[in-house]
């Protein structure tokens, strides 16, 4: 039996259930989509979907930094399908100013796509979270995505900049990509920015 | 620069920040704990950090099929932190009932080593729900619980039992482990019944 086999059988018995275990399998692909950073130990590069679970765990052990008043579990939940997109349409390098642009037509599409499996309320939530993500116009959204910005810089620095190297990312750019964070966290950027400053003086990045 | 010299450094100005930040560290390492099931397309192992992912996305889409009334968000938080022992303790074959009592001093020193790398009142927080998954006693839990059955049950489905035969699992043990889910989700039990004898019936399981 396969996936498309399994969820075609439970339809014969139950077409709601059926979409539930579709979303459930289509979205497992988030497991291979990998990203440019890698795990702390530098083994291998990162998948979006432990991604997305580190994320939300950074958002609990970060909260008492939030920026502003915060419904922390609106967070997780953002911070849970922030990514599901780039089962269709890849992760895209935060460093690629012109390529995050093209990406954002593909992005829309899949993000129709793939949580209308659900059924009702369940997809228009889950929607919901992805798009509230993407305006970051909430303090839940731009708490997220400070977290989203902490946890790359944490394993990169973590890695002596093993891919920063790699892709010749200079100081400056992490600098003017991750100093965002401090919108969403207090108290956080400039220990961060030493760190920053400390690779570039370890010589793991580029001044 | 390694994990170490980054709580280090940032130890230097903040060391509650620190906590937090040896805490994210830490639990990387989840990310390395192979499972016995594979991703839904059998290319490989899941580990223990994207299957808690999975498992929280599990809980948004079947919240309708509650078996009693859940606190939804506080299901999503037990299941991110639910296999966070593993970083100390492994993962342990579920059909390996031996094995799993021998497991449970091993995972209580683990609970009580990485949850406390936090600061409170998030250490006793992450403790909390973990305890509150162990002892399976409120709804939550055992909501949690039936996501946890039917995540990998729908894993091995989906790629022909490949790990059930590699380890001569049979089907009346399938049945024996996951019926449990029927604690906590309504309307489902029926339909997985239904794909495990299905999988007999295709041979990728043995009755």
């Amino acid at each position: 039996m396969d996936p498309d086999k399994a969820v075609k059988l439970a339809a014969e018995v139950d077409t709601d259930l059926a979409g539930r275990l579709r979303f459930i399998y289509e979205i497992d692909r988030l497991k291979s989509v990998l990203r440019r950073n890698m795990l702390a130990d530098a083994s291998r590069n990162e998948n979006s979907a432990e991604h997305s679970w580190h994320l939300a765990m950074v958002a609990l052990a970060m909260a008492p930094h939030a920026a502003e008043r915060v419904d922390i579990e609106r967070v997780v939940r953002i911070l849970l399908v922030h990514d599901i997109v780039e089962v269709d349409a890849g992760d895209v390098d935060i460093y690629d100013v012109e390529a995050r642009k093209a990406k954002e037509v593909e992005e829309i599409a899949a993000a129709d796509r793939i949580f209308a499996l659900l059924p009702e309320p369940e997809a228009s939530e889950l929607r919901g979270l992805w798009d509230e993500y993407e305006a970051r116009e909430t303090p839940e959204a731009r708490f997220a995505y400070a977290c989203d910005r902490l946890q790359p810089l944490l394993l990169n620095l973590g890695t002596g900049g093993a891919t920063w190297h790699a892709r010749g990312v200079k100081s400056s750019q992490v600098k003017a990509i991750n100093g965002a964070l401090a919108e969403g966290l207090d108290g956080v950027w400039p220990v961060a920015e030493r760190l920053i400053d400390e690779s570039v003086a370890d010589g793991s990045l580029d001044p």
